[in-house]
C-alpha cells in the first residue's frame, strides 16, 4: 500500500512534524531506525506519545531483513521513522529502490538535520565545503582519509561539518565470525575524542591542517534543551567537559565573515564556560 | 520575554513540528517572515490553522524595524516564523544577535531545509560542495561569480546544489529613489532561467564548465504534493515543462557513485516525462 519514511527531527518527540504525526497515526506498523542516529529520549517515550507498539531496526535487521517490511507495505501502511531527515545519509536510499522497484508507494516526510541545524553556530551554510565522518579508530584500523578533506575546504576558505562516529548495536568481529548476536554496549564519539584523533591524523601527515591556530565550534546535543554550542581553537576544546552525546563538530573556514565572527565570539569558551 | 524562531517545513501548514505548534499555541504575536522563501499555501490558510492573526514581515521591515519585534518579546511571547529551517540563510542571525544584546531569551526550533531535503534525489550529501546562490540578472547587472564556484565543485567531483533567486516585496530602484512603497510582482525564478543564465555565463568565461554532457536534477516544489525530481543533461532540462516554483537545481558531479546512478536514473528525463 505505502511506505512512509518519517523524519523525527533532532530532539525529542514533539520535533516530528504534524504531517508525520498524522501518518503515524494512520499507519498499521511502524518500525524505527535506530543505528545511524538517535533522540534524546527513548523508544517508550516515543511510544507512550504515539499510542503505538514500535519495532526497532538495527543495521542488521534493515539491510537483510528489508524485504519483510516492503512486503508488509504492499497490503499496509508502513511507517519508518528516521532520526533527522531521513535522506541525509546514504543508508536509507536503498529501501525506497528496492520499494519502487515492487510498485509501493513511498511518500517521504522531511524534518530538521544536523546539516541544516548547525546555521545555529552562525556560520553560514554557504560557506561550507564537503561534510566528512570521522570514525573511531578500532586497533590498527586508522583511517584518516576526513583529514585531506578538511585540508581542502581550510584551503578553500570553506568551514567543515564533522559527523561524529556512532556504534549502536554493533558486534565484535569475532562475534560476527562465530555468528553470535551479541551486541557490544552502544557508543558515540565525543567531541574530545574527534579532536584527539585529528592530532594523530596531524602526526601522521603533517601538512598543518590541526594547529594552535584551527578555530572550531563544538556542537553538542543541538535541537535539545541542554544544547552547547562552544567555540575556540582545537586545542582549548579538546579539554573541555561538555553535555552527553551527540556531538558534532566544525572546524572553521581560518577567514570568518563579520557576523560569523560575532557568533565565534559569543561562543567563545570564555563567555560559556565561566 | 521569549522569542521563538521557528521554522515551517517546506510544505503546508501541517509541516510543522508539534513543537513549533504548540509554541505558536502559546505566543502572544506572530510575525511570518515571507521573502526569503515560500509555503506552497497562503497566509490566510496558515492563520486559519493557528486560530491566530499573523502579521507578514517583508525585507523592509525586517531590517528597518526589528526593534519594534524586539521591544515587543521584552514582555511577550513573540513566534517568528520562518519557511524552512530558520537558519540556514543569513538573514535571520543578525535578529537573534540583537535579541540576545536585550537579553531577550531566544529559542530555534529547527524543521525541514532544502539542503537536506535534496537528499531525496539519491545525490549524497557528504558529495556536495558549495551550495551557491543563482540571482536573476537586471539589465546590464549579469553576476556570473557562482560559475566559478560550480567549477571548483566539478573539478573536485562534488555536487552543487544551486538555490534559484526569489522576488518578493522588492521595489524598483526608481521607487526607491522616490522613496514610494510599491511593490513589483513577486517572481521565482526557474529552472530554465537558472540554466539559461548558466549558459550565458559559458559564453562569458569559456571554461567548459556548462556543456551538453553537464549532468543536473530539477528539483520542483520539493517537499509538496506536486513535487517533481528529473535529472538529465543541462540543455534537455532547460527545455521542459515543471510544476510551478519553487525550483532548485543540483549540478551533478561528473562520476555518480553507484546509488546515485541508480536513482539519476529513475528520475530521468525519459521515466518521467512520458
Amino acid at each position: 500500500m505505502v511506505l512512509y519514511i518519517i523524519g523525527l527531527g533532532l530532539g525529542d518527540e514533539k520535533d516530528i512534524s504534524v504531517k508525520g504525526k498524522e501518518l503515524i497515526d494512520q499507519s498499521d506498523v511502524i518500525y524505527l531506525e535506530s543505528y545511524t542516529s538517535i533522540l534524546f529520549i527513548s523508544k517508550d517515550k516515543l511510544e507512550e506519545y504515539y499510542k503505538k507498539k514500535i519495532y526497532e531496526v538495527d543495521r542488521n535487521f534493515a539491510e537483510e531483513n528489508c524485504e519483510q517490511i516492503l512486503d508488509e507495505a504492499i497490503n499496509k501502511k508502513v511507517s519508518f521513522l528516521v532520526v533527522g531527515d531521513p535522506l541525509c545519509a546514504t543508508t536509507h536510499h536503498d529501501i525506497i529502490l528496492r520499494a519502487k522497484k515492487k510498485n509501493i508507494d513511498v511518500q517521504v516526510i522531511h524534518n530538521a538535520s544536523i546539516m541544516s541545524a548547525i546555521g545555529e553556530s552562525g556560520m553560514q551554510l554557504y560557506n561550507f565545503g564537503q561534510t566528512v565522518s570521522i570514525p573511531y579508530f578500532e586497533g590498527d584500523y586508522k583511517p584518516t582519509s576526513y583529514y585531506n578533506k578538511i585540508k581542502i575546504n581550510l584551503d578553500n576558505n570553506f568551514h567543515t561539518l564533522c559527523l561524529l562516529d556512532i556504534k549502536v548495536k554493533e558486534r565484535t568481529i569475532e562475534n560476527i565470525m562465530k555468528n553470535k548476536n551479541i551486541y557490544e554496549p552502544p557508543k558515540f564519539m565525543t567531541v574530545n575524542e574527534a579532536i584527539e584523533q585529528l592530532i594523530y591524523c596531524e602526526s601522521v601527515h603533517n601538512e598543518n591542517v590541526i594547529t594552535k591556530n584551527t578555530l572550531a565550534i563544538a556542537i553538542v546535543r543541538i535541537g535539545s534543551k541542554d544544547q552547547q554550542i562552544v567555540s575556540g581553537n582545537l586545542f582549548t576544546l579538546k579539554t573541555q567537559k561538555y553535555n552527553d552525546p551527540l556531538h558534532s563538530l566544525i572546524i572553521c573556514a581560518p577567514n570568518l565573515h563579520d557576523i560569523e565572527k560575532e557568533y565565534f565570539d559569543m561562543y567563545s569558551i570564555n563567555e560559556t564556560s565561566i
